[in-house]
């Protein structure tokens, strides 16, 4: 490794970062050395931001830090887990000084807040920035939630509100290619709910360990990509109230209620958690979303396999037609 | 995920790759679930290879599949750890059928090799080619081999041949730039030992086992620079014997004695072990390499800490200086 990236460990062994009892060995060695609490299960993530794929060159590295750890626990939370340690695969261009100081800023600032140790990784070049972070965490086997549990009967759930990510991609695109200037307080809002999703860390613990559901994922690629996995897995349908589509008060001022309805089904990049539960599970759910301060909202349910329609849109009690395509990056 | 993507899933879920009991959730969730063994402590590794920085864009895939696992196989084994999993970040320019096909194939012939299942990952597009793998695997807390355990009066040893990898990176790099053509036998061994080198998986395991060693790491820097993580975080000092480095007949032709000390030395790329001992610890070491069939060579010994010169170098008994630069991967 060039010598000019001794200067990396004095961004990713910081002192001030969290220290674990679990970790045996960390950094330094040819592995890390981790210790598994009795009774619960592992498990791992992995997640990849590129360059021109997921983010544009201009992003600030505080950002990137803070959003490739950010999705990654959306994915521990989605399985009801407990975070616990993440690995670093960080591809530059070069090494700057600056640049590492406010990515790892970024970084800690996710990891320190929820007690998460950096436990090891690779720094290297290469042409096109990337950083690809491996996320461990524990859940008890039998309470973890998982894509294939739906069941008939059960009330869809989401957390948050939708739609915000894309538009806030949208947005980030308008400002990389100049097609416009730095935007209002709506704007800035949908372009910080990109840049800073919020892990429902708390909220998918609660999920799994008050068994409330069985069954979620996160909305990484949009509401109907990716509750399709979930439906796909169960094999089940569902049908969706577009009514009760939980948009936020910023996505519906700058493009008005149907257009928000079309960002929060189709938007990738929400990281919020979708869920199921059966119904008679509400006032427990509400229970805590209230104690966490994380908004829940009821948006359909799931219903025996309709392979034709395997989502149902209503409006106002009425089936209505939609096509919806789903998010893809970039491309 | 762009939906050509789709391909990737028949080249990643093989219905013949190996499919281990203590996989609870492989591909398809937001996580993997895993269980570790109870009295078993987790490692984990991760290294990334990147185009242009660890392999030529002309590198064959399945070359590239085989090597990308083979050097994290080959810190799991450094660890003296049984390896169990590996995640695998993929970033590509195009989803090309042919060449998923080539790498998935050089990945899973090590995996299904050593029983390691794939339990997930992340496919992006993006411009350079890179490959992250995250491989975990089991050890008893306190037989692992760390760098911080050698101690003064232990003899040094590498498994192995030393230098082929740095030498077969220079006839890649002359085949590339089209310097020179396909060369011959002993050019064709130096570069098959770079594009497949040989994680040392049950030595490693032996020497922590068997409390043959309990300090280790593997040569990817070289060994003068990898040693000098031994001694830095043990606090001690090495002699080597330059007229004991092991080099194999192919180097020797090609390069004569002592260039072939010298890219020994320097040469990054070999994934062999290097390892320390107690002397009456010899015996069962030489058992068990003749049971794996793995060359095993004496090279030095560690002594007690000179701060001026970690290592010092002797031929035919007597001190000599060298100068050495540690392996930069192309830079």
């Amino acid at each position: 490794m060039p010598s000019e990236f001794n200067l990396i460990r004095q961004f990713f062994e910081r002192p001030q970062s969290v220290r674990r009892d679990d970790v045996v060995l960390s950094i330094g060695d040819d592995c890390a050395m981790l210790t598994v609490p009795a009774g619960k299960t592992l498990v791992v993530t992995t997640d990849t931001m590129v360059e021109n794929s997921h983010f544009y060159p201009n992003i600030a590295p505080y950002d990137l830090g803070y959003k490739a750890v950010a999705t990654n626990l959306s994915d521990l939370a989605a399985m009801g887990a407990e975070p616990a340690w993440i690995s670093l695969a960080l591809t530059l261009p070069r090494a700057d000084e600056t640049w590492l100081s406010e990515f790892s800023r970024g970084m800690f600032e996710l990891l320190n807040a929820r007690q998460i140790q950096l436990i090891g990784g690779d720094t290297t070049y290469g042409a096109a920035l990337s950083v690809t972070i491996t996320a461990h965490g524990f859940v008890e086997k039998s309470t973890a939630l998982c894509r294939h549990q739906a069941r008939e009967g059960d009330e869809i759930y989401v957390s948050g509100t939708l739609g915000d990510g894309l538009a806030g991609f949208h947005l980030l695109s308008d400002l990389f290619h100049e097609r416009k200037s730095a935007g209002d307080f709506c704007e800035e809002f949908l372009i910080r709910r990109n840049l800073h999703p919020t892990p429902r860390i708390q909220l998918g613990q609660a999920l799994a360990r008050y068994r409330i559901s069985r069954c979620a994922l996160d909305l990484s690629d949009g509401l109907v990509g990716d509750l399709g996995h979930i439906l796909e897995r169960s094999r089940l349908s569902a049908i969706l109230d577009l009514d009760a589509l939980p948009c936020s008060d910023a996505l519906i001022r700058l493009y008005g209620r149907e257009q928000a309805e079309r960002l929060a089904l189709q938007g990738g990049e929400d990281y919020e958690l979708c869920f199921t539960l059966s119904p008679d599970k509400k006032p427990l759910l509400e229970q805590y979303a209230q104690e966490f301060d994380v908004p829940v909202t009821r948006i359909g349910r799931i219903v025996a396999a309709n392979e034709e329609k395997p989502i149902r849109f209503r409006r106002q009690g009425k089936d209505i037609e939609l096509q919806i395509s789903s998010f893809e990056h970039f491309f």
